[in-house]
């Protein structure tokens, strides 16, 4: 059975939750994001955000990674994706402030096969972050392209 | 002046250049990515990548930190960019390789001042990164808020 054919619409997977200390937020953003919301508490209260919070890149890693992990502890595998055709609708809805604990799910939305590429599936998965207070954090629709021979 | 005032719509900025060498590739795969294909030269030659590329996210996130710094030593502060209402079609069409060098640029394509947010203006910019052989490998479109007061 290819990774196409094990893909089924509608399944909802949680890809597990990540905590976001202060400290990671600035490590992150250290290297990839250094402006002062993600790099320092007093100065983070002086802009719109009024804490300290993660880089929006930071959270979109970490859904990464968590899918990442997940796919290899529960399908024994890697992702098997190959270049991706785009992704839509990237959002941040509300900051990841410290120590909020964020959880990241999928759900196959559809997939199809492609026509211009024989062998290979397009699959379209929603993704999101929750806080712990039930707030979206984070979404996203990303298209993937998945053996399909 | 306002931030907002100070942006003018077709602008376009080259914010610097990164090379993704095979070392940048796995230090970032390593923390947020480890798929084969960005952590192991040769896992990555039997995949449709056929060769070490850089995680999308990796892409993404050296785009932010070349405009940070960019801002940061030509316009003498940072972004002062509020929450962002979210992103569209985020793009890599072709892999970023070993090897690589990518220079990213922002054009502001559209601003206008919001209506449910007072003193807060939208910014609509298009960010791209061009590898050395002209060849696009990132694309965004980016809204965010502005201070406008």
């Amino acid at each position: 059975m290819s990774a196409f054919d094990g893909i089924a619409v509608g399944d909802p997977v949680e890809f597990g939750s990540y905590e976001f200390t202060a400290e990671r937020i600035k490590r992150f953003a250290r290297d990839w994001d250094p402006q002062a919301f993600h790099m320092d508490e007093a100065q983070a209260a002086e802009t719109p955000f009024a804490a300290l919070c993660a880089s929006g890149w930071h959270t979109a890693s970490v859904m990464m990674r968590l899918q990442v992990d997940y796919f290899a502890a529960h399908r024994g595998h890697g992702l098997s994706f190959g270049p991706s055709p785009g992704f839509d609708d990237l959002k941040w809805p509300q900051p990841v402030y410290a120590g909020d604990r964020v959880t990241f799910s999928g759900r196959v939305v559809a997939k199809r096969r492609s026509r211009s590429r024989p062998g290979t599936g397009i699959v379209t998965t929603e993704f999101s972050g929750v806080n712990q207070n039930g707030e979206a954090v984070f979404s996203m629709t990303a298209h993937v392209f998945v053996a399909a021979a």
